[in-house]
């Protein structure tokens, strides 16, 4: 006979902070420059090093970038692909192009994140899904961005940009990749809803409808 | 003049509580049968879909197996696909094969997260690294980790598996592909370590080595 364990070692008022942290967490791309505490910074950081990883991999770097030189080059970078993605979206352009999309000019602190080189030496739980590294690497990044809510600092992943191009400005070598710009900082407020949704951008999906049985698209 | 805002949203000890949950998540194989109450995994699926995602794009499906015969078929699968990670691991083998790399049979919910279909419409965020979808996903499987944690049930994310094959047992239709078999369930209590640390598979990183500046390898 087994014991079904309750194993209560979080309060009822850590779990629901735990939850509701999920709940505040936004993409944020409105921020005041002040400068990100040192000591918070490390801790966001550590945070991403406790999440879990394929085959214990670890396979996450972060380049934190200091040089404004640097990060000017970058905005070129991330401003070149916006370009690149209005053309691509077509009829919805001009409503791409009034979003923001990124706080990387006013942001406190900016951290690349990437993928390390010689992956191809993990090959637990990757044979048939070698994108598991990244997976794994967006686990990370969640912890960071739960961190940073609960320290009350705003985060933003920003995708807009050409791998290649952003790999030879940082020096990173052939074989890893950069997958995330990451604005971190100070903020007057956070949304209240995301802001793609209160831009009316996308509207949030019921939960109910993703939820299947057995097969996709099976009943509930 | 900028005011650097503190938002203390959060009291010191819910900060504590988050920063704990992430340090005592694990990847769980070691579960007790008991069934989890539904209440809890709708609050566990609820935190995955408060996860952040790419142009809000929501790429996440959940299928639950409750049906018997197809758990049976799953293990299957992810036996065989065990067997071909340990020839592929050559000289590893033996050491991969002692692990217990999944809980399959005995964990009381198995859920498989799958990639929607149809994600070529989703540009916004995509266009240079159409993988963010994945990200996305796994930002979700992160939130299902920790919540799962919190409220005292084990989870494992499982990648030993053919997405095709299963894809296949699960009539998840072209263009959607299954990323996780997902195992959760009472346990009897949390490794101290992640397991594979504790089997001496790999060691922990420290993350001072993980953290450049401003390129790759730049010290701190």
């Amino acid at each position: 006979m087994h014991m079904k364990t309750a194993i209560p070692d979080f309060t009822q008022q850590e779990i629901d902070a735990i939850y509701r942290v999920m709940a505040q967490r936004r993409d944020v791309r409105h921020f005041v420059p002040d400068a990100v505490d040192p000591t918070v910074l490390t801790r966001i950081l550590g945070a991403a090093h406790l999440a879990p990883s394929v085959g214990l991999m670890q396979p996450w770097r972060f380049i934190r970038i200091q040089d404004a030189a640097l990060r000017a080059q970058m905005v070129q970078l991330v401003e070149a692909e916006r370009d690149c993605t209005a053309s691509a979206l077509g009829e919805r352009a001009d409503a791409f192009l009034r979003l923001k999309v990124e706080g990387l000019r006013e942001c406190g602190e900016v951290i690349v994140v990437a993928l390390m080189g010689q992956r191809e030496a993990h090959i637990f739980g990757r044979r048939t899904m070698p994108e598991m590294d990244l997976a794994s690497v967006a686990c990370a990044i969640q912890n960071m961005w739960l961190a940073s809510r609960a320290e009350g600092l705003g985060m933003g992943w920003v995708s807009l940009f050409e791998p290649q191009a952003l790999a030879q400005l940082l020096a990173i070598p052939p074989g890893a990749t950069p997958v995330a710009i990451i604005c971190l900082g100070h903020v007057e407020k956070f949304y209240p809803k995301p802001m793609l949704e209160m831009e009316a951008w996308a509207q949030r999906r019921t939960l109910v409808d993703l939820v299947y049985t057995d097969q996709w698209g099976g009943a509930v």
